[in-house]
């Protein structure tokens, strides 16, 4: 589906164009072209193979979707791809955002997403100087925009890990600790699957052999390699931390279970004890003087209120019970 | 054994001839000839190398087969092994396909495995423009039928391991989890043998250093090698899972052990206080008003019942019950 | 908050100015500017942009915060980021300074630290010989300074280590061992996260592609790489031993829960096997001989003091006790 | 001590020559010279020395033997070091194979190994057009051999992985699985130090800054280093396969403990239901109705099995037992 | 502390000069000076910076000492940090010699081990024409030597972990077995401190950009690249068999928990049964016939061992007693 079809000259907005029209923009000069697309459109999209003359096999990947992220250097265009992350109950959409890149023309193809780019459009319509500077300026816009996306999910996966970490420490269902452990190692690796390969495409739009659309922007875009660096740390730390605590978890499980066992073992006592006695005072010798005593009965269970007592708080004094 | 050995000529297919007219064709200018073999067949093979003029350690390879994937560069011809993987009952079948490749010829030798490349076969020869492009393009439409296979077996892995994943977290059967998290272990292995060295040796096709028969190609080996860092980054994603999935079973383990244990002590208790306190009535003191009472018996068996249901009440709250 | 605003000429301290007369002193030859300023403060941060000619992206990272160690090389200026490590109640503050580095001026930003960098500043001028030396001196000054704070810090994680060491192998508090190590993992990630960035960026600082401001310093960068180097090491030697040490942990909780059941079955023996002879003789039998010798009962009672004493001994000697 | 000592003309076999006449064959164009040593002995390794003119520091090497497997370039002559491997009971003989190669000579020192290369003299005897090409081939029909002995002592160890897996899933011995594959771990190390460092310096034979000697056999030692290839990627694979049947050997441990602990309990509560009722009518009430019955005692017991059968039914059922 | 300062000539020595007069000597063509200290001392160094002309940085950190094994190279001069390892009761000491090494000179500063290199110093003097190679060749002998004094630390490390395997599997002490592989780690550690760093250090000694003083050497130095490199591969391997085998060890741990349960469970039940069977004929049902029998008590005691006997022959033969 086609979003916006707008043609630019001198960084200043001409208005919308129709899409048959766009090959007479791209052959003036000075002109720059941005189409945006929702959702894969085969016919749209050769629609606009003809009007850009994109690369084949590059709108063989558009058409298919499902890309991991980067950036193909078709020697004077490029081909993006991006992951699109949001939030959804007990996960991560993962959406995807096709950016076909040429000298004077932009096109954005965003699919299982709900956030478009009208904000980055709005932003860079606001800095006519900016837009001069053409395809390789809002490219990098449209990856710093995608980027700065990530931070707060990211944020959100540490808070989740933290509150995790809480309640292993206090040994609170160990069950639900693990499966939202395990849960929270699957976001990240959607994660890691956006932001690796991402980060390994842009080192190579500022190095010395960076593509030409991008020659003008390489702080810039080494800009957005730091951002991208610096998720993938996190990343990292993250996920070292969730082996940690899932190790953690189950050392604390064999501490339950230790406790468990005292306890239990603890109990035992206190009942086995008096048992044993009531069992000698149970046989049936003729001879057993203690069973004739008036207040031997008596006795006898004092005896074991008291060796339970004292059981129980010696017991307690060593953490059993 | 040959099944087939078709000659073409400027992208166009002449019909099939001889073994002993290879050698003819291919000293005739715009000439292309492609023969398809099945299972190893070392006189056949022979017959070829004579042909063909094949490099005789290539051939050797060719004759023992169980190779791991590779492209080897002989200068004017490249050998290539393939894996070809099938599903098998309860793993995977690995067959082979060894590729000699020519400046205007290509040996297929398929081995240990169904599915052949007739349908590469009809594509290439319904696309003459490409066909003409001669053994490049067929190597390319080879390689990239067999990475396309990887796919959906693949993404049966992934699915089998989701399955696994639902029975750890129901805490049933903890014992098949474990082996068929084992066995899917295993397949993995398979799987990473036939990609991990495939991908390195494509990306050996579409850089600086591109062998002279690949030349025109490198837009689509640089496809195919996407395709299978691709399938590279899946495998290592559930490499990483099924690690986390077996600690994770671990620690269900432990758990299971824990309320057993905890079950176990409970019904321990159950019986143990009814039996301590008969225990107790069981001695044999003159003196126990109790026991001379008309309704002793009845409040003190009444006493069990109702300290056990205290004792239920209590330990289902606990939920060690 | 601006706290310094210093010239210099030649090595020596000129004194104070204004803010507003900074760009007066950079166009004076052999005048070298260094700014201190604590915290960010938008206002006073645009101000010394214009003053200083700064590049806005890096006045952008400045402005918000929470970068990695880095430092960028913007032609004929430098960005350095460093992370501030202080000791903070059970773990680490991780304060910021930035630095802007120009060939005759340096201005440094403050935050969320309490030490500064007065002693780094009067030791320079103290030697103005080195301080003639300009920008690149006082870089390395600064780094060398920052660098230097982290040695102790890092001391003090091994000797917590030690602790820690010493309490699981003495078998004491495994739950808090487990929760120190996972703490003490948790600072150690804050510390890669400072040292490991900075050591990546420093050692590009000396080679063969050094920017110009640090060309004549470069034994002096290779010695602070050195350092980072060292903090390196111990950093990923103290992340083994503590990976290590929480494997030993679980080693050792099994242990002991090995030995409690132990102590538990042995207890338990000490009081089934009398309760099981009591039941015997509690048996009604008509024909029990024993029931009816005189010193039946103390025979009975002493043999189950006998038959205990000699499984106590046995008991203990097994260190089952 | 001295095996052979053979000279060579134009790929032709000219005999046996004494040890002190090495020299002046050397001088004749087209002769080659090659020596075969069983184990080190330093007063023939220094007569070699002086007629071939070996560099001192790898006769030094070849005099201690316990090398790393590699291949040193000394200019005009190699020196390299194999690892021969023979089964041994529980258990692999690490033997040592140190080749000197020079334009026109080969000398082997075997030591600690059985299995010779006569069969490799004999082939390569056999083939005179390739004797022809001089040491650089002798040298790959040497190496080639060795490595192609490694096949099937890795197989064999592979073998030994799946019957341990088949004990570890049938639940026996967990001990000696755990013994076993310590031990293989322990044989695959002696493995990997054989193959790990001979694949890196294979890998020096067959690249642009190859030795002069091995110049015309880029084909040939590539080939090698395929195999080499092969062999790693095998062991990794078994090293990691043995990683995670440790890891499962323990998750079936648990489980095993996990059973024990409930068969335990099942006959625990077998035995103890009964006894809890026997004590109930043991009480020594003066009114207890049923004591007085004439077939109480009968329909106790009968109520005893019972409950008991009804137990081991639920408990038979639910997998206790 | 200054131990020696001798002057050679030509590769013969002089004799013992003054500490003044070292710059003479320097000045002296074909003279050679070697200076060794004991521990480290501010004021003789100072003496030795003047005389020598040392780098300011390599002095200091001389003075400080605890540096990582590292070859700083400052154009006609290097400085040299070796890791002196010495065993001290239950660990390694580590002692460390820095080495400044110019044209002409070498400066050894040994601190905290007490073995010195007065064997490497008569060792080169005996061998004049080497020594004549000048600082180069000593510095070679003296690293030789530092690492040769390795091999037998590092074999008695693994000396004591197969001791430790042999307790593992034996099933004897874990908690031993636990605390002396945690230990053994920890002294691996500090190896690969040594050597490690060491090793990346002498790799720069012999490529393409080996500092001037060793160009003669390079042949030498890559013999300990080697030597180094067999040290590091034994340490890695005995760090992954350390590993391994901390994970073994908890196997045996479970395992032994698993047969502390079965005996524990074995046991109760030859105490359970009669107990149960006791319980039954202590009821006092009225009806009880076997109560009567003459020679009930002996058949039912007799009951009671032959149940107890073939319990206990069938819990031998399940190996559970």
């Amino acid at each position: 589906m086609l979003i916006n079809c707008v043609a630019y000259q001198d960084g200043k907005r001409l208005g919308e164009i129709q899409p048959d029209e766009i090959h007479r923009y791209l052959a003036t000069p000075g002109c720059f072209v941005w189409v945006a697309m929702l959702e894969r459109d085969a016919a749209v999209l050769e629609q606009m193979q003809a009007q850009f003359g994109l690369h084949p096999l590059a709108v063989e990947d558009a058409k298919h979707g499902h890309q991991r992220p980067k950036i193909e250097d078709y020697g004077d265009s490029l081909f993006v791809v991006l992951h699109l992350l949001e939030p959804e109950q007990d996960g991560l959409r993962v959406g995807e955002v096709d950016l076909f890149v040429g000298p004077n023309y932009i096109l954005t193809i965003r699919s299982h997403a709900e956030q478009g780019f009208q904000a980055v459009r709005a932003r860079t319509e606001s800095e006519p100087e900016l837009l001069k500077l053409g395809s390789g300026y809002v490219l990098y816009a449209l990856v710093d925009a995608v980027v700065d996306r990530y931070f707060p999910l990211l944020d959100a996966i540490e808070t989740e890990l933290e509150g995790i970490e809480d309640r292993i420490f206090a040994g609170s269902s160990p069950r639900e600790n693990v499966e939202a452990l395990y849960g929270l190692k699957q976001k990240l690796g959607i994660f890691r699957h956006a932001v690796a390969p991402l980060l390994e495409a842009v080192n190579n739009l500022y190095g010395a052999r960076a593509p030409r659309i991008c020659a003008d922007m390489k702080d810039y875009f080494r800009d957005v390699s730091d951002h991208l660096q610096r998720l993938n740390q996190t990343i990292e730390s993250i996920r070292d931390t969730i082996a940690t605590a899932i190790a953690v978890n189950l050392s604390m499980i064999s501490l339950q279970e230790n406790e468990t066992m005292k306890r239990l073992a603890a109990y035992g006592a206190l009942v086995a004890v008096p048992t044993m006695i009531a069992g000698i005072y149970g046989m049936n010798f003729k001879h057993m003087p203690e069973l004739g005593l008036e207040y031997g009965y008596y006795v006898t269970v004092g005896l074991m209120v008291a060796i339970d007592s004292y059981l129980f708080y010696r017991l307690r004094k060593a953490k059993w019970l």
